[in-house]
């Protein structure tokens, strides 16, 4: 029995053919294109592809994407995805791939693989977050998916936690992913986020300068999340935590003052880094897409 | 078959005697004394005089408690309650009544109730938040309580919306309840929070100004925890919203605005007057102790 999992990022659109225990059986990507009609193209294209590898063809189709979605599958609001909105992506996948198709957020995605057989694997009560362009990610609650009344949930990145600061593309201010981002990381530098982080790595003052002030700013949304969701483990993925060291160190060190006087009375979550990378999200899609809900 | 409810709060100690369909059967309350010996005497005088009002003894006795608890019925911080830090409370209270007690934290049971017999009935994503002296909630996804690993979730109150702000009890700057809750609006008044709220029903324009910028105190965490969460409603309790207009619908329209381009992508959840009142926490605590679990 195969699944297919595929994650439709803004600028690639990777697919991955697991076999039984989510092993690797096959891969490629295509680079996005532009329009809703193109899009759709290219994720059959990467799944009729992939599904050549092997005789029986695979179960189920999963598909994660930048922005939010609802239950039915269809995207509301993806920024990153041009000409896509308002489309009932999933049936119209499933029309077209001639067996069911999940279509879900990518961050929610990587977030349950993450869980399920990743960094937050035992944890009833689990948060991840995806430190990317932007930032998003997934509520484990009861061990179970909390996705929301309209299937929203995990948009922590649009925190309002400086209310008198800059204006956010969704309309608020002071956005936590203006600062805890990959995108605020390079404007707290004025450099590329890779460039600080590959200097720090080399022992570079000035980068791990930045680093930690960049760790505090990560962790002042962590905090909130603690206080609101008390999860047993923070799971933190994206390009900004790869490497993870010494970044994850800092924001160890960072949440534990953030959360000042109130971690004398609390157990901390554990932090850890995502460990299943860049796949986490086809990972994540393909085995929502299987499972029974 | 009858329950027992106790909301054990920083003033009062209050009881209610419940009967089959939480009717009330009888209440009574004490003034809340000062240490942990006091404290457990008082609820239990408390239980044991209601109790006196029925045959068959109660069946459950449930005691929401101002403060962090573990899943034990431990107390870790209770900064209103004096005394009683570290104290198996629900261990304690067990062996002084002689059957199973169950103690809470007093807005996660105030939440419940409003969730299975109030104004979040019929939501499986609801999120409760409670307007007092502080801000806290409880957090229902999937149809269950989201109590977090060490059953400390529901502090929303210390999300942090102003990094530069003040400082708050927990140790954080610029924590929403410093704002939103009914310390917020008395700061922001320079007068007693009742005293805006009465004026403002009689159409006073300084106290429906007041009002207004208060709402939008209120309204930035909201649209935290929609951005979070995506709750299909939200629930607000606590003496600020009691009478709940005009403040109310304040609040929906700063909701509104606040969520900005978000809006016209995303259902808004409900935002509703808490229903069961003053004797949410007792009637919650009555509920979760009786629940199997």
């Amino acid at each position: 029995m195969t699944h297919i999992g595929v994650d439709m990022g803004g600028t690639k659109c990777a697919g991955v053919l697991f076999g039984d225990d989510h092993v690797i059986l096959a891969e490629m990507s295509v680079a996005t294109p532009v329009g809703g009609e193109a899009v759709i193209d290219a994720i059959v294209g990467v799944v009729v592809e992939l599904s050549k590898n092997v005789q029986e063809r695979p179960r189920t189709v999963g598909v994660g994407v930048p922005g939010l979605v609802t239950p039915e599958g269809s995207l509301r609001y993806a920024p990153h995805l041009f000409g896509v909105v308002e489309m009932p992506l999933q049936r119209v996948l499933g029309d077209r791939i001639g067996r069911p198709v999940r279509v879900v957020n990518d961050n929610t995605a990587a977030g349950w693989a993450e869980h399920r057989v990743g960094a937050g694997r035992g944890f009833n009560h689990m948060v991840y977050v995806g430190l990317g362009t932007g930032i998003g990610g997934a509520i484990i609650a009861n061990g179970m998916l909390s996705e929301g009344q309209h299937g929203f949930a995990g948009e922590m990145g649009h925190m309002t936690i400086d209310r008198g600061g800059a204006r956010c593309v969704c309309g608020r201010r002071g956005c936590w992913e203006l600062y805890g981002s990959g995108t605020g990381l390079a404007r707290l530098a004025g450099a590329p986020g890779e460039t600080v982080t590959g200097a720090a790595r080399n022992g570079d003052d000035w980068a791990l300068g930045i680093l930690h002030r960049f760790a505090s700013d990560v962790a002042v949304g962590l905090a909130d999340l603690v206080n609101i969701l008390d999860p047993g483990c923070i799971v933190l993925g994206g390009g900004v935590l790869d490497p993870p060291e010494p970044l994850l160190g800092f924001i160890r060190g960072a949440l534990g003052e953030c959360l000042g006087d109130a971690s004398a009375h609390r157990r901390l979550p554990e932090v850890r880094a995502a460990m299943i990378g860049k796949r986490a999200g086809a990972l994540g899609a393909s085995m929502l897409a299987a499972d029974v809900r």
